[in-house]
């Protein structure tokens, strides 16, 4: 078993996680531990390949099974190729994203089915399961109105699902919950980013002592 | 489900498949039947483009599992987009290969594990197993002097992997064997084409009267 610390963050969009991952990488940075701070695909050729497939405009007749393996088999890659080296190392990795947000989104919010999604992912991680996760919980309402808020110009395809879609994903998260009591953590995000980060940091340094 | 019949053809290299395939399409068609002959990825873009991943040689830092994953997001395209559209219209469809490579190649003969490989699989096509598969047994030796002796000069990777190696996935394929006995016929594919053929298609008729 890798001698680091393997940390995911999770949560809809707008939610405050590509700021948390800066805050928390920040901090775990100022104690001398060295962090890589990542998300899929992480810059890894091979994921990034597959990734084109997946979004490539003319693949409409893509089916949501070859979907699901296909991000299965880039997050392996990413994971073999970049995460589990850093853990080697004993390295803190923050993830942006991993095998939680398939099942939250494709596994119940798309209908896939959880367990179906669970199953495919598992062996793509190969039970090297994240040490702690940290979910950022927020109403989807409230997590839009920041992305048009900041001003966000860049809209991508999940933004424009409806608002039921995004009230599937929070319930999916719960679920996902429920699944893994033991790594785990919903946080509120509707807080301040200041009281989010003390919070996740409060969780983040008790998983690195027990650890 | 669907009302056509899935037949597939299994075997090492030089067991005869390709002739057989051919022999079959043309007394099934024979019959007035419609005939599906095809094989993976089958034409199918987003299938051809997932293989082009797998087999482009800068691709060395491919993780064993990601390979996996990959040719199981291939299959699931190839299935969904022609081979069960073509058994909903009821016709007979022969694919050269399927499932039971991965079991035996990468599950049992590269050591990923026949179970996992399985597992993953499993997911990929849904349960719609083959209603009978063919599986030409040779030994390694002969089928690779046929090779040879027909003049091949398109070498594969496969190809130059060492006897041990074709002498393993012979074992896997008999490993699959014990796994789906209600599908899986062991044919002795030393015989001559006539004979193989007439075999087959003995199996094959009994499957279409039983099905």
């Amino acid at each position: 078993m890798a001698r680091g610390t393997f940390i995911t963050l999770e949560g809809g969009e707008g939610s405050g996680k590509s700021t948390l991952v800066r805050e928390l990488t920040d901090r775990l940075t100022a104690t001398g531990r060295e962090v890589l701070a990542t998300r899929e695909p992480g810059g890894i050729p091979i994921a990034e390949a597959i990734r084109e497939i997946i979004l490539h405009v003319d693949n409409t007749a893509m089916d949501p099974l070859t979907e699901a393996l296909l991000y299965a088999a880039a997050r392996r890659q990413h994971l073999a190729e970049k995460v589990l080296p850093a853990l080697e190392r004993g390295a803190v990795v923050i993830c942006d994203r991993f095998v939680d947000s398939s099942l939250a989104y494709q596994g119940y919010a798309r209908g896939l089915g959880i367990e179906s999604i669970w199953e495919i992912n598992r062996f793509a991680i190969e039970s090297r399961m994240p040490d702690l996760t940290l979910y950022l919980d927020i109403e989807p309402e409230i997590g839009l109105s920041r992305l048009e808020a900041g001003g966000r110009t860049k809209v991508d395809r999940l933004d424009l699902e409806g608002m039921d879609f995004h009230r599937m994903v929070r319930e999916g998260y719960r679920k996902v919950a429920g699944m893994f009591p033991e790594r785990f953590v919903t946080l509120d995000a509707s807080v301040s980013q200041q009281d989010l980060a003390d919070k996740a940091w409060q969780y983040l340094s008790d998983a690195l002592a027990r650890l």
